[in-house]
């Protein structure tokens, strides 16, 4: 009944168009469901099209439409990007001041997404994450503010290491980093450095290579964090202090080019409070235009220094903190669960490094340490490397390589959390010291840290429990990564008003040493 | 010229009062500035007074009007209670849907407080309180929920316990309990127990008791917290499901007889997330009802259970939170701090006790050790007390004598921080494990919890501080209650990027127990 009657839909469409004079042949592109249709119109290239010309289209699939704002790409050339909610035909119809761009028809056939395509990253289960598609998406995130402003050799160089790393999403800045000190080799405004530009006009050649950074890291799997708004620049090119108008119409442009790619991410700032010429209602506006320009609603926050911004607000669709003590034990990441009620990640914990400052000095035992604490609270952990290099080639400021030695650490780490209950590793028993995660009377994975416990007696808080029920375990050297199953079963009983214990009070061996986890799985 | 001005003022009011038809001779009452005054007018006692009469009444000093509402409090008799917010003379007239209690006028004379008449607790330096003069407020507080609902001589010894007790604040609540099992004296409304009430009609014996009771905690100098809604009726009497209409009549009955009283603070809920028949929204609306009425915007707050309110709330005035680990230790009970920019009280952090609940067997150690890790966070703690009983006698539940032996210990706690910085106690380096609160250059208060170190170099984190400068120093055993001085004093010079030390590297001496504190206090 439904197919016939969205056939019918389509058939009418088909037979309106057909009566109506189409300027040109009408376009058919076809895409992969959350893949990118790209529409190029030539336009008016007279004037200064950036501030002149409107574009948009509605893409419409029965009775779903999408609006979709396109960008001046330059050259007399005009874009509009759109990535099908859905698969199936969606025809669209462009709006425009300018006649040559107004009224254009045309068709965009979503196809069923290829392997590997899992669609947008969305908030799943009140506080995880999961693609579109429902496959869990367990956030195991670095960070590089100024990776796409380097050399092309370098950025090869990022690419390749990412793409045999153990991350799956990468912060990174959109306004090149003057703390660098080299000298970027494209700017987001036409114009001369350090400040000769026509904020009137974008630099589409600066966009184009961003954009096809961010399509890089797509294609091996890493979501895109773009981060909208930086402290680093402190004036010298001002990108940090651009006029309001100019800044809504960067933020309007970025989505209009950027939200098609389904790796996106909105973060609206890193260290936001260190951007001293901005007030919070700023902030707020600047979500409240990202959330209206994009018709995908990518997820959106923003990273703070010492103050923190108010991410109940109800266009923060996650938590992302920066905070040097709060992941170091699970008790402590978990307040911040308690308080938002929506996926949380520190995405700043410290860096793996031996920078004389405080923030970039971790061992990485202690790195790989806060992932663990952080799962175990059910929140997700950001790494990133401070390594002193005598060319300044620092993975925090620039990409290349790895220095340290966490991230196949980290690779293990996210192999046992992909291993986990799809819903997310959820507190098993919160303000009692109790280091489990899980699903009750399912699957438990605990985490000792830098304790060095010898043996862990076989108890379980109750929810869910019965007498009975029959259990496997592994000890997890999660610093060794070793996984070593222990030998037979644990069938439980009732011991006491929260807790059922192995029926025969067995225990299970540890060997004593810091960073060991355990995992109990039920049998059926 | 003011004063002038205001004359003339008083003059024209006197006069144009003078010329009005009086329904009676002028009232006049003096009381303190936030001291109470009452105004009784006889009125209708027919048909039902709680449902039919409207009473309110406007005061006013030159451009400043409050208006207040007034309640019907049985036998025929009306009143009207208004706390005086500034000194000097008060015009009121009175507002009703009866003649007889319509347009009465009179004056309320506003005398200079008395010693120890502060005015209600506010919000003070964003995280902190103090009374309206300005002196600091330090919440030391303490939950006996239902030693108001006991019998003469209990509340009599209740009353003398606290008069003794280092406590400036109590949570209590206006419901019964329950879970007390004995039946309380008087109930909120008409009727008789379990559920023959008449929920249009108020028991004004139950309020007056009450009342009595919040201005004897006023007279010992204890805030009363007042618990407006709890879930240990469970459905038995009723109070925790009653009819929305009923609730809003409930709320405004209590705000107008008990705003006037300036130790009041309102608490909307004791474990808010318990009471499964109210809505997150009802919250939202009894936040909002108490608001709108309450003229004198007394503190505003809500209690949970594992669900937490969104503090953030323009209409949430502090953080008042129950967590069982939260300050276990300062960097973790510094997170609400940041989240919401608001005086933070960890109302419920488990009791001192011997309960087979998990939350009610505490060591006094542990108690004591809270509210210390607390106050260096910045932060405020509650205490309370769950030791078993053959007779019930429980002080968290009904009042009596403490068993316990922190109540000294905080005692001796509120005597350190009252003797702190009047702009309350701040982090002093944040996320770097550095256990001092206190003010920059100015005063440092550390303290090392279950660590037992036998010294501390005199090491200070850098911010305010100068080389040259000179501090005096004293070692606290916060178990023992003894504050020993240092010999000598310390003068500092610059250590590395972030510390100044001891110019000869020295140590302070510490008796390598746990519970110890330091306090470091600038030379002038």
């Amino acid at each position: 009944m439904r197919k016939l009657y969205l056939l019918a839909c389509a058939l009418a469409a088909s037979i309106a168009l057909a009566t109506l004079p189409a300027p040109a042949a009408l376009a058919q592109t076809t895409v992969e469901r959350w893949g990118r249709a790209e529409i190029a119109l030539p336009g008016p290239s007279s004037g200064n099209p950036f501030m002149e010309v409107d574009l948009s289209a509605t893409f419409r699939q029965g009775a779903q439409t999408v609006k979709v704002a396109g960008f001046y790409d330059g050259d007399g050339q005009y874009k509009i990007r759109f990535m099908p909610p859905e698969s199936g035909d969606w025809e669209y119809e462009t709006h425009s001041n300018r006649a040559q761009l107004n009224g254009r028809k045309g068709k965009v056939t979503a196809t069923a997404p290829s392997a590997g395509n899992h669609g947008p990253v969305r908030v799943h289960n009140t506080r995880h994450f999961a693609y579109e598609d429902g496959t869990p998406f367990w956030q195991v995130g670095t960070t590089s503010y100024a990776w796409a402003h380097q050399t092309e050799a370098l950025e090869q160089q990022t690419l390749k290491t990412l793409a045999a790393a153990p991350f799956n999403k990468l912060r990174m800045a959109i306004f090149p980093n003057h703390d660098d000190k080299n000298e970027p080799p494209r700017f987001p405004f036409a114009g001369h450095p350090p400040k000769a530009w026509d904020l009137t006009r974008f630099n589409p050649e600066f966009f184009r290579h961003l954009e096809r950074r961010v399509g890089q890291l797509g294609d091996i799997g890493i979501e895109a964090d773009l981060i909208l708004f930086h402290p680093y620049d402190k004036g010298y090119w001002g990108f940090d202090r651009l006029p309001a108008d100019v800044n809504q119409r960067y933020l309007r442009y970025v989505v209009a080019r950027l939200s098609a790619y389904r790796n996106v991410w909105w973060s609206m700032a890193n260290e936001f409070d260190f951007l001293k010429e901005k007030t919070m209602a700023d902030w707020d506006n600047y979500f409240q235009t990202v959330q209206r320009e994009d018709p995908y609603n990518h997820l959106r926050s923003i990273h703070n220094a010492f103050v923190f911004y108010n991410h109940t607000q109800p266009w923060v669709t996650h938590v992302s903190v920066q905070s040097g003590a709060i992941a170091e034990d699970f008790e402590r990441a978990v307040l911040f669960r308690d308080v938002y009620n929506k996926p949380v990640v520190y995405d700043e914990v410290k860096y793996e490094g031996n920078f004389s400052r405080r923030w970039g000095q971790l061992k990485p035992e202690e790195m790989v340490l806060r992932f663990w604490e952080g799962a175990i609270a059910g929140t997700y952990v950001g790494h990133s490397e401070s390594y002193e290099d005598p060319n300044g080639m620092v993975w925090l400021a620039k990409g290349g390589t790895f220095k340290g030695s966490s991230p196949p650490r980290l690779a293990f780490f996210r192999k046992i959390l992909s291993e986990s209950p799809p819903e997310g590793l959820e507190p098993i028993d919160k303000w009692q010291n109790h280091p489990f995660a899980g699903k009750h009377a399912q699957y438990y994975l605990g985490y000792f840290g830098l304790g060095t416990p010898k043996d862990w007696p076989f108890v379980l808080f109750k929810t869910g429990l019965q007498d009975g029920m029959k259990f496997r375990a592994e000890v997890i050297d999660t610093w060794n990564m070793t996984v070593t199953p222990v030998d037979g079963t644990f069938e439980i009983v009732k011991r006491d008003n929260y807790t059922f214990a192995d029926k025969n009070g067995r225990s299970i061996a540890l060997p004593g040493r810091p960073y060991m986890a355990l995992r109990i799985i039920r049998i059926p």
